[in-house]
């Protein structure tokens, strides 16, 4: 089987991003929030069947790991008590598709992170998101400040507590930061890839993987610049004294195939072992047009992993088995559906 | 010949280096900063020549686009009257190897910047950089906060008088950060590369050519994580309206080749113009070791240069023909030399 390890519900019925902007408006003016709208199952199953679910199908991918929108988490709007709600009610509508589509879908849960708040006070939102509503992973915002870089880096020991609960629950963590609001930098096309680059070269830094060798960390959109950069990476650890980094990071570090052309793709399995690669589009999502080079879709990644030149091996790893040991509650619920 | 687009002196004579810190430190306490130390000849030949020139003989290129230290320039430091102070102490040393070795250096100059202070500041340095020590380019820092972000992006029209000198002067600028005082940005592992990717996409959502269709912009690193993504960038410019890459920016845009792996260099020249592309190697710079996997240095581009399957046309064009076209007044002092 196929398994898209990143895709986000960036077509959720417009009633949930209304309510959103009503939330943040009453917080602004020192209200409380609107109730949250009804949304009927009906509008659930619309916004999937005609988008997700049909390039999905289309594409021959079978099931794909599903969380909130990342650009609309917006940890750095509002406080601590709004992002709460929030992410609550991003992840309770992740859960009706997981139950309404639950053999292609399986939910992966936003964080109620802000700017300045301890990640601890994230634990009971990852707990809820695993335990209750049966999500197999979390997204990790390295910068819940919104592009200003304002918390520590993701190896120091203010993350612990949560890397302590994410392996006490067997789940990893996707590295991934939402919209930013420094106008250096544009969402999609500068601060989502300097996140994976940035978020790369902490790893390489310091030695988070010695103190919890169990953790496990998606880093997205094709590692960002690493892989392009992978002889600088290679030659900054060894100038830094670390060990090379296959031994370093690369037993806990995977890249998703979030790149959108032939080229890219070949590069990432060239350098990469294949075990550290997860199948990935992030449809329907960053780039919606079709290459007018190819006339396919740019996020139809699953051409890219085609028409690479890997083995049958590794590219089973890379749509399937990788996905099922990076994220265990994942492959303990495909197998209880004897998939 | 072979033109190495992109090297600075990191191996300045000690006292150069101790200065700085004397400077900041009379900064810092108030007091004003001591003389410039006395540095001889024989001091900068020996620099110079055990070095940047060894190892440029070695791998067989000829010369060296020459700037101070670009993690040293810190333009977050002091202020502007210490960056002013700074910038000519650095741009002097580099006309000093300039004139000790013509045949194989040519001087790109550092700027004055500092956080908040307007760029036509910087102008008086840009002006005795190219009219008085005869350079040929300078490097211009997008974030003189170092790591903060703090400036508008270069798309904005603060930056525009710098871009009207630059014109009038028919030099490039290569857009170039200095250290990261952000704990979350290695300097070299991630603040450079992401601001490669973030003003390269600056430049796509902008229309900076359109103003200045006259501007040269060198992004260095390889373009950052832009040529390894370079299909989400098409499809970004498609989504935000944008002509094609080619016509938007890539008339303006050069990457050069500091990508320390044959993959990184064969993914570069498969997806960007020839005619976009300078041979660089920051030599001796950001990777300093041997790279164990083929025994030669990690920033011994050339190596991947010519082990890249490109035309000799384009080859020329990326080794010397592009620089001549880019630095014209490189071109003009070679041809005055009759090379």
């Amino acid at each position: 089987m196929i398994i898209d390890c990143h895709g986000h519900y960036t077509t959720a019925p417009p009633q949930h991003a209304a309510w959103r902007e009503a939330q943040l408006a009453a917080y602004d003016a020192g209200r409380p929030a609107p109730p949250y709208p009804a949304i009927s199952d009906d509008e659930v199953r619309e916004s999937i069947e005609g988008n997700q679910l049909r390039l999905l199908t289309e594409r021959g991918a079978d099931l794909t790991l599903f969380s909130p929108r990342a650009s609309a988490m917006g940890h750095h709007l509002g406080d601590e008590a709004v992002s709460q709600v929030w992410a609550r009610a991003c992840n309770d509508l992740i859960k009706r598709v997981t139950d309404l589509f639950p053999g292609h879908f399986a939910g992966v849960g936003m964080l109620p992170q802000s700017p300045g708040v301890p990640i601890a006070n994230s634990v009971p939102e990852l707990e809820r998101c695993v335990l209750e509503l049966g999500f197999v992973a979390c997204n990790l915002n390295p910068d819940p400040s919104g592009g200003h870089w304002t918390s520590p880096p993701l190896t120091d020991e203010a993350w612990f507590p949560f890397y302590e609960k994410l392996i006490e629950l067997d789940v990893p963590a996707m590295v991934h930061v939402s919209a930013s609001s420094n106008r250096n930098f544009h969402a999609i096309g500068a601060h989502y890839l300097n996140a994976d680059t940035t978020a790369f070269m902490q790893l390489v830094q310091g030695d988070l993987f010695g103190r919890f060798p169990g953790l496990r960390l998606v880093i997205p959109h094709g590692g960002g610049a690493v892989p392009y950069h992978w002889g600088r990476y290679r030659g900054l650890a060894a100038m830094l004294g670390q060990p090379p980094l296959d031994q370093h990071v690369m037993g806990n570090v995977f890249f998703d195939t979030c790149v959108y052309h032939q080229p890219g793709i070949d590069l990432l399995v060239g350098v990469i072992d294949p075990e550290n690669i997860l199948f990935g589009s992030e449809m329907i999502g960053a780039v919606r047009g079709i290459d007018p080079e190819t006339g396919f879709h740019f996020d139809d990644t699953r051409r890219y992993v085609d028409g690479a030149g890997v083995s049958d091996a590794a590219r089973a790893l890379i749509y399937e088995g990788n996905a099922r040991r990076v994220y265990p509650r994942l492959d303990a619920q495909l197998k209880a559906r004897g998939r």
